[in-house]
């Protein structure tokens, strides 16, 4: 008999997908901003994205099963007790955070950003040449659930894709070529289109330096839902800035929220949407999200292998 | 030996290629704005699109090759002498037009236009539940070369695609369901999506009622890149701003330029692109359009069968 505590706005239809997995354990619901320190403190099973600085390494944490597919917060030494397992929400966001993603592109190659700003002036004016993904090289740096689902989206406009992951591996369907991390450096040139989707870990700060924006294409698109921290923000601004690639479309940010002085708000070739890629904004995230969350709870209440376990080295699921 | 008068921007090969199918005849290039009345008076064959009252009912114009699909200027009486051939360049913008209509389609449902709005506010602003393609009803109304490609786009996100046309025929590849324009109604209220592509015909003009407007979902979006005159504008005003619909995409207006003091500038649920979708911003319009102008040369002079002969009841080819 857990004491579970749910961090989710839910339906009763997801509380009793929870709860029948989980029978005899004591459910406290807490959505939102109602979860409280003390809440997180007495948990022995943890549904949701605390603030991480409220687990403070709480011996009772048995599971924290995280709601979100990023895990950057909870994989930082002294958060977690060494025996707390960590899983992750991988697979509920691949279909929403890739389709905003695949937006968010089309928009930058027929300059729908430079149209609406023309709008709110009140002018008919022409932007000029636009591109296409028929026959461009779209990078897709990070092969979770996400890479390969915006693989998919831009392969059927007609893009050559090639995916770019840490490890050697078969390549996946839907890519057309797989290459290195290492090699990055050679395949960055060829790319009209780099989308990335990295996790918050060590190894991915500050990954696009300004030597990887100036080897880009002057035409190329730059498309970030992963981690802000993958991109520093003068490097980012300097790039678009100085025309070392045509336009950017970031939802994430080193600093979130984006403080209102930053110099990227008005760079006219940068989309910011706010980390709201995957936010429940797609009424199927909640219930894979659900899914996931009860099949874990069946699992470690009863000795099963858990899904989605995080992999502190990578920040991935293993 | 016929006198060519060619209002097209064209690289030497392109005129190599109109040259090679017309050998003998005079060409006179008159790109964009250097056209003049006296040389469309003055033409035995025309390609480009003149203004429709320099033509004046050449008795001198035996063919008229548009660039354009859209044909609706030079079908109406007293423009063209009664034995000029009529020839557009449908088959050269289905990939462009169906693609800037598909990513404003994904901005819209994404609330991108949203996020610009706010990022030019420098507001990180959480605009809400989105929508997806996937699952969703297409109402694609005009089934032309540009209609099929959107169909195939959105179909590849996972849409349900109901092909709208004027005549019954078989059921084309892409599109699930076909309907008929006289039994639009049944279908309105199904859609998540309508993507008008209609020319502008007599039959066409303010097709979109108020009252068809008022039986689309209110979270339907509404696409038009066909022509303007498809929809009155105040009528768009009023559907957009009591939320008969949640959004809509324009590359046409009923009157071009729009006027800036028009009550569409200001609609937040509303992106307006200047009628660029197809304006020769993907190199490969012009390609096609070259080929088409130079098979049709080749045709005419040789008494063989034209392409893309435009009907004067449809405003589409025959």
């Amino acid at each position: 008999m857990k004491n579970i505590v749910v961090n989710l706005d839910l339906e009763p239809r997801h509380k009793q997908k929870l709860e029948a997995a989980a029978p005899g354990c004591v459910f406290t619901y807490a959505p939102g901003r109602t979860l409280t320190k003390e809440l997180v403190q007495q948990a022995q099973i943890l549904i949701g994205f605390p603030p991480a600085k409220w687990i403070e390494a709480s011996p009772r944490l048995e599971l924290l099963q995280l709601y979100s597919a990023g895990a950057d917060a909870y994989i930082q030494p002294g958060i977690l007790a060494p025996e707390t397992r960590l899983t992750n929400a991988t697979g509920a966001y691949g279909k929403a955070v890739s389709e905003h993603a695949f937006a968010c592109t089309l928009m930058l190659m027929k300059k729908l950003h430079r149209y609406r700003d023309s709008q709110l002036q009140h002018a008919w004016r022409d932007a000029g040449p636009v591109t296409t993904l028929s026959g461009a090289t779209v990078l897709v740096v990070g092969l979770g659930d996400i890479g390969l689902s915006y693989a998919r989206l831009v392969k059927a406009m007609g893009a050559r894709v090639i995916g770019v992951k840490r490890r050697a591996g078969a390549c996946p369907e839907g890519v057309d070529e797989l290459c290195l991390t290492s090699d990055l450096d050679r395949v960055l040139p060829e790319a009209d289109v780099i989308f990335s989707i990295l996790p918050g870990t060590a190894d991915t700060r500050y990954f696009y330096t300004r030597e990887r924006f100036a080897a880009m294409k002057p035409t190329a698109v730059f498309i970030n839902c992963g981690r802000g921290t993958a991109v520093e923000t003068q490097v980012l601004a300097d790039a678009l800035r100085d025309g070392q690639i045509a336009a950017a479309a970031v939802d994430v940010t080193e600093i979130e929220p984006l403080p209102a002085d930053s110099p990227l708000w008005d760079l006219e070739n940068l989309l910011i949407t706010p980390h709201v890629a995957g936010n429940f904004h797609l009424p199927d995230i909640l219930e894979r999200v659900v899914d996931i969350a009860a099949a874990n709870l069946d699992a470690y209440l009863n000795g099963k292998p858990l899904q989605n376990v995080v992999d502190f080295a990578t920040g991935y699921k293993k």
